[in-house]
């Protein structure tokens, strides 16, 4: 299964593309992070980056996409650049008929970590670990789109109907647990 | 000139489609407002709305597009999903070769009215009356897009090189700077 991770952002959007096998082997296919000039109108922006989100589509072919969900506690300014570029993920997405899930912050570090509350630099990490890379992805919202895209290979729904969970999807529920307990 | 005006939003999406004919003259060409359900997902509550965006500007090609800039006061779990129909407003307009303007409820309220601290029930009130409509545009996401149309018709940049103000783009002048004044 081929999965497109989505750290979705006006000025900085990163995308990136990993291949998993049987849950537990997971491959690095593309990262990149699509930009725009904050000195060009907002429609130009938008339009840069959802080109870009196209031609990543059309060249990986992605069976999945996993961008991560918007939080109320953001910046507001940020977040309306964020969710404008959300908006076109979902509808690009629902357009071609690739299905696309949401995941906050804290599920994405808990699934790539164990912990809902690792930092950037941990999750970055285990990103790089996980997916076997000599360095750490850079920038970090390279790193943030693939962690996004092995947090959806690691979904508890990935399981399957045989209940039996692996090491990775136990991890994620624990994280998920921990993240619950320390949230609002 | 034909200008569709658009009250962004993910529940209720205002499209209102008017002619313009020398600055003084407002005719209605349609109005309607598109739904999508909260029971549905996002990404098909976004492509629904996308959807309806595409009927109105493929049936009556309008000129130019009008759209209401968000505001960071808003409720910030509304302001994300109108914030998502705000962009894919804006890449629809990019990618179809249409000019798009923003303007504030202020600014509208102000094009409108003349005053930047107009009600609800007198924008509706104005845009009737300017349109020559039996009765009040309804819902009011309807009259708020018809509002953003007038105000984009009403802009200080239609006057051309001429120098000679409009009446209306005298209220208009009159009522941004009541709303400067109001404003913090």
């Amino acid at each position: 299964m081929r999965i497109l991770g989505v750290d979705p952002g006006l000025t900085r959007c990163g995308l990136g593309v990993i291949d998993v096998e049987g849950n537990r082997r997971f491959g690095l296919v593309d990262v990149r992070v699509a930009r725009s000039s904050a000195a060009s109108a907002p429609p130009a922006r938008i339009a840069l980056i959802a080109d870009a989100l196209d031609e990543v589509i059309d060249t990986f072919r992605p069976d999945a996409i996993a961008l991560e969900r918007l939080f109320a506690q953001q910046n507001v300014q940020t977040v309306m650049g964020t969710a404008q570029i959300s908006g076109v993920v979902m509808l690009t997405a629902q357009r071609r008929g690739i299905p696309i899930a949401l995941y906050t912050p804290t599920e994405v570090k808990a699934a790539v970590t164990g912990s809902g509350r690792a930092s950037k630099a941990q999750v970055a990490a285990m990103v790089a670990k996980t997916l076997g890379l000599d360095a750490l992805p850079s920038p970090a919202d390279a790193a943030d789109a693939l962690a996004i895209a092995l947090t959806h290979a690691r979904r508890p729904a990935a399981t399957g109907t045989s209940g039996t969970r692996t090491i990775a999807q136990q991890r994620w529920d624990a994280g998920e647990r921990a993240a619950r307990r320390g949230s609002r």
